[in-house]
């Protein structure tokens, strides 16, 4: 039964279609390590930390914009697939798989609706905003507070060093400092407990 | 490692908590059937819907305060289980147990935080606004969708009625007047195709 409008049937179309996010599997482990965790719970548990965590953004930040961002950013997923964030050959060509499919995807919608979602998502992606950076420090703390959690996860899995995670997650710091300040006493003591390895440092595995 | 702020431990603490919803199984299936749908990813999906469907609200709605009640809507399933809401037995002590499930859960956070969130998620319940009437029919909406477009899906696996969906699902007509008539058509067509069976009338299965 399609709906007798063509801009409800396109919205609705959009809204089945993205149930695909339930399928796209990140790197990041559960906080019980059952299973790898999916984009849509992903997305989901950002939200909820920037509705709890916004007094670390540096400034005031519009939540129902943040949450909008947090909502759409991982939904071209759905055809680009979950790039995991240390794979240097799969982010050559992330950004112009996401492109292809955001073309297709948000263009599922109405012309008004698909231009918003687009441009949520660009300026996610860009940090080119407080909130975006706000929103971006959501996404970089989380697996860090999953990976510190499970005695390592995927940083040990991966052959992560400390120095990785710091230029992938300083980020943090301008998006919520504070939360940066914390994280990298997590990275510290990672460091020390042999979690992550230290390229630079004495308990490197690498060099050790 | 515990963060130096108290309050800030405590935010984590419940950041970290939270993870548990991802394992809430609903009863509905995901889209391709493959497997049920978490609490976690099913809120996600209802942010987006939110976001897209609002101008099917009969009045304006406060966007920000429809996704943060519909992100916080079934955290007390994390200790109250998800209740089928076809299930007579396990609605009657529902009420009980998702309120002891507020009272442990949202109190890992600074009070503040508790307050907010409790009061969210009281509204939402109560539906006493046009944004938690807005925000319950995408809750509402969602799984009739999937229900539909699964072919049946656990309606035919409860054996459940037309006049149980409507029953159930005519809130939608409060939160968003125009998709309920959409998904009065998708009720009539599952009755007539045998997917929902009629209490009242010829397609009984149960009469039949």
């Amino acid at each position: 039964m399609r709906p007798s409008s063509d801009r409800l049937a396109a919205q609705l179309d959009f809204v089945l279609e993205i149930d695909k996010l339930k399928h796209v599997l990140r790197r990041t482990e559960l906080l019980d390590q059952s299973r790898r965790e999916n984009s849509a719970e992903h997305s989901w548990h950002l939200a909820a930390m920037a509705m709890l965590l916004q007094e670390y953004a540096p400034g005031p930040v519009d939540l129902e914009r943040v949450l909008r961002m947090i909502v759409v950013h991982d939904i071209v997923e759905i055809d680009a697939g979950d790039t995991y964030c240390y794979d240097e050959a799969g982010n050559e060509d992330k950004l112009q798989r996401e492109q292809q499919a955001a073309e297709r995807l948000f263009n599922l919608l109405p012309e008004d609706l698909a231009g918003e979602l687009r441009t949520l998502w660009e300026e996610f992606d860009s940090r080119s905003s407080n909130d975006a950076r706000y929103a971006a420090a959501m996404d970089r703390l989380q697996p860090l507070l999953h990976n510190y959690f499970n005695d390592g996860g995927t940083w040990l899995e991966n052959d992560i060093s400390r120095e990785q995670v710091i230029d992938r997650c300083q980020s943090i710091g301008e998006g919520a400092p504070l939360l940066w300040e914390y994280a990298l006493t997590l990275i510290d003591d990672a460091t020390e407990r042999g979690l992550l390895y230290s390229s630079a440092g004495a308990t490197s595995r690498r060099a050790g």
